[in-house]
């Protein structure tokens, strides 16, 4: 009976090895109760508890708020639908589910958990906020508490509680029991930006697909959804000062995000302690602009003749007035104190080729560089004194003066070099290069956002530089290829790796030795595997992260 | 009133060009009402008819049967559902849908159709098969007649006849009316065989996903489901004579196809003229079959110790008494007259490590090839004289004796010059190696599938080749990093430019000039994009093909 028991129960990260591959089974079976990301510090012991999901309580004992009472109600029903499915599979064979009296004689069992208790010591913050303490720890024993300082740290506390559950099977692959092992978790974030850029300019994202992308980036400790929500080919903000930018800028009048469902994304936001971080990519990603108000583009020449439309005009009052008076109600509907600008990508020739430009240049004695920097710090002041900017990293590279409270996004080929350059002008960063999410590559890709880690690779080349001013990064979704579709699939659970590398404790400075990288990832591929499979049972179509493998109790949409 | 008419119907095929790129709107805008794959033959004028799709009625004037009654169903409800969205969303202006009516000035108008007629000149055959006719023709005239001698071609016809269907839009974007041009078409397909691969052994596919597929396989006339069912990693065929293969060799015990998942398979594929040809895959891809008969498999050594397993063992009688048992069953459950036999990828490593086929090669003075060879001499004769197989091209490269009536499957590198060989050895072949869907690349690669035309291939290197000879060719989903999240968008519409290579004219022989292989590329960029989006009206998740655009009315799965 107690050998029996053991396979019930119990300290259950373990890996397969195998000489030869194609085995039957997953290449990589997934770990059990692991949380993603990897917390700071974790104690994990043998011994376990079960818990009966549908009656197991989650009790606020200090502080309460709404968003607290929600996050209670989410996290009560996640628990409940997480492993409702294979409680009730059919069984291999037909012996019945066993009762838990059978483990009784198991040393390890500690008996059935009931309660989580969540000590939040600050009243709650409204807002989710740059730097925002996300801090918390979590104690599973006899009692099982969760205890922070602040809201935020409370929700991801609940989203590694909801990690630590698992399903065990009998021999014969039955479910028989959720458990969640004794432990102890003292975790914090390592950089305070950790965000996903989606484009919804290139290709209109449904709100549903909006929100859902925003459930799994609480799932995986992201707290800034990068929002570039117009660009050269749709503009579906629809102002209600300015109808006319959705009514002829974007796709089709169907293609629209309204005031209340901006409103909509930033509570759901809110609830899970997401930043929603605007883009209005100014002046090189805006033709759709010039669809109401052309005269804010730039014509661009050839031999003399008007061959299509460029970048803003940056010689115009028109251009800054439109800006502004946008930006105005913009910044009304989206509450974060940051704003990103964008930047990048100005078609320098276009205006180098229009007649008017030409003659400004040439009186202000400029080049389109220059006209860049220009526009750039014209528009900055545009954006008011209580916000702050975020730019691409070409305003950087052109020379505009920038205050001490911007932040440089970094995307580019060389660009250790230029977080380096950016670290020395005593600029903040944040990092975007190695999570490109539109680069493909034949058979998946996770590994190497999982190793890319900014400040090592500063650390590596300059370790003069002021590495606290790497104060993040985002995994960018760029739309041209990518919509209802494919999104989901395509950002989960690739972005799953950029999050850990963004949570986690850094990799040490070897870790791109080819023994320590591979046994790195070794570990974290049986993670990512439970991982990608619980996103799975909670409605997110991560897709599979790495070869042959299922996943049961995934929930289809 | 002229003027405006015109912008509501008409010739209806059209492109944006712009020096400057990233203009707003799509950047390939879709044709309207073109037919995927291309007819061989279509004249097509401006002339047009409006559709009523609720009172339209398809009848069938001659031979009729309950395929033929299935499709007709089928396709009226297609009619019914695929513009629907479109006609009741909000206008963008208040103005309202114009009565038709207002077209009664437009010369090009013809009027309303009423009824397309269905004349099938001989009886229905039951189940499709290698070379069946396919061949149709269609007259969109003040009648409408789709004409074959075989049910077959009907079905092809009748898919035509849903693409030639197309929306209008008033200047102002508001959808008006559902046309169709005065047009013949006269089309057959250029391979016979034109298929598409899923593999459900490295991950399972949902029922309804293979359905899905299906369907979407029948939209782009393709011909051969080759169900590449198990695999090393997992065994879901549900034997009933043997059901421990699936017992212990499935994943889970959930994820199997049964007998009636099978038959469902069968006839969901029959009616929409779609053969479905199962794959076993022996020697080299069966480690799953060893989980519940190991002494089938062949031990791998090491240092004189067993780590692991590898292919099967083809010295031993038991491994030829499975093979032949299990294949009655699923010869049986499977109707086409082709099987396809695997061959491919044998670890003759294995072989050669293992003391007893040491001893077996030794004595019968063999190489692990030449057992290889002997392997699949063995097992071809055992899936009786009425099958025909198909094997991967290792089979014939081993030197097998091969009937003339085996198809030699080409997938490796080197495959121009294994064509020329396979072709000048007197056999038949068909082509994937250009069509493995899971290569990826940043941005899509659609383009090159597209360009891939087996017959050129071989007929530029030695045109004294048998191109006949080369019956077709498939696309190929492998499973190792596809399942049900992501396998509808990753196969769509990157499928549909091997379809269209399939059916269609073949590419003259300087396509694959620079200039024209641009110019037959952007045209198809402008097809493939109304055609994407109408497999997503028609429910499949076609993912973007081209880069920004948008696609309304689709439906959300």
């Amino acid at each position: 009976m107690l050998l029996y028991s053991l396979l019930i129960c119990g300290f259950c990260v373990f890996y397969s090895s195998a000489i030869y591959n194609n085995n039957p089974g997953p290449k990589y079976p997934p770990t059990k109760g692991e949380v993603w990301p990897k917390p700071q510090y974790q104690k994990l012991e043998r011994y376990y508890f079960t818990v009966n999901t549908s009656a197991f309580k989650i009790k606020a004992t200090n502080h309460t708020c709404p968003i607290l009472a929600k996050a209670i109600e989410r996290y009560s029903f996640i628990m409940r639908n997480t492993f409702n499915l294979d409680l009730n599979r059919k069984p291999k064979t037909s012996r019945h589910r066993l009762p838990r009296e059978t483990n009784s004689e198991d040393p390890y069992y500690q008996g059935l958990l009931k309660e989580l208790d969540i000590e939040l010591i600050s009243p709650c913050e409204e807002y989710p906020y740059f730097n925002m303490d996300e801090s918390y720890e979590l104690t599973i024993s006899t009692t099982a508490k969760l205890l922070s300082s602040s809201i935020w740290g409370i929700l991801r506390g609940l989203e590694s509680w909801s990690h630590l559950l698992y399903l065990t099977d009998d021999k014969d692959g039955v479910s028989i029991d959720i458990c969640v092992n004794r432990t102890h978790i003292a975790d914090f974030p390592r950089y305070a930006h950790r965000g996903l850029l989606l484009d919804t300019g290139r290709h209109f994202i449904s709100m549903s697909n909006i929100l859902k992308t925003l459930d799994a980036m609480a799932m995986n400790k992201l707290n800034v959804f990068h929002w570039h929500i117009v660009d050269d080919q749709s503009f579906p903000y629809q102002s209600e000062k300015f109808p006319d930018l959705s009514g002829k800028g974007a796709f089709d009048p169907s293609l629209v995000y309204t005031k209340d469902d901006i409103a909509r994304v930033v509570q759901y936001a809110t609830e899970r302690g997401i930043r929603v971080l605007p883009e209005f990519d100014v002046p090189g990603h805006t033709r759709s602009w010039g669809e109401a108000f052309p005269n804010v583009l730039t014509e661009c020449f050839s031999d003399g003749k008007v061959v299509g439309v460029g970048p803003m005009n940056p010689t115009v009052n028109t251009t800054y007035k439109l800006f502004q008076e946008l930006m105005e109600e913009v910044q009304e509907w989206f509450p974060d104190k940051y704003f990103h600008i964008g930047g990048d990508e100005v078609q320098f020739d276009c205006w180098e080729s229009n007649p008017d430009l030409q003659q400004y240049m040439k009186d202000h004695h400029m080049t389109a560089t220059q006209l860049h920097a220009l526009f750039m710090k014209n528009v900055i002041p545009l954006l008011g004194n209580n916000t702050k900017p975020i730019v691409w990293q070409e305003v950087f590279d052109v020379g505009v003066p920038l205050s001490s409270d911007t932040i440089i996004h970094v995307w580019k080929n060389g660009w250790v070099e230029e977080m380096v350059k950016i670290l020395k002008a005593g600029h903040r960063l944040i990092f975007s290069a190695s999570w490109y999410l539109d680069h493909l590559k034949t058979g998946g890709d996770w590994e190497d956002m999982y190793m890319a880690d900014p400040r090592l690779m500063v650390n590596l080349v300059d370790d003069t530089a002021p590495l606290d001013n790497i104060v993040g990064g985002e995994a960018c979704m760029w739309g041209e290829v990518v919509d209802d579709t494919n999104v989901i699939n395509r950002v989960w659970p690739r972005t799953s790796a950029a999050a850990e590398r963004l949570w986690s404790a850094g990799l040490a400075s070897n870790s791109l030795e080819r023994n320590v990288r591979l046994s790195i990832l070794d570990k974290a591929r049986h993670r990512i595997e439970e991982h990608a499979c619980r996103m799975r049972r909670r409605a997110i179509n991560a897709q599979p992260p790495n070869g042959p493998g299922f996943c049961v109790g995934a929930k289809l949409f």
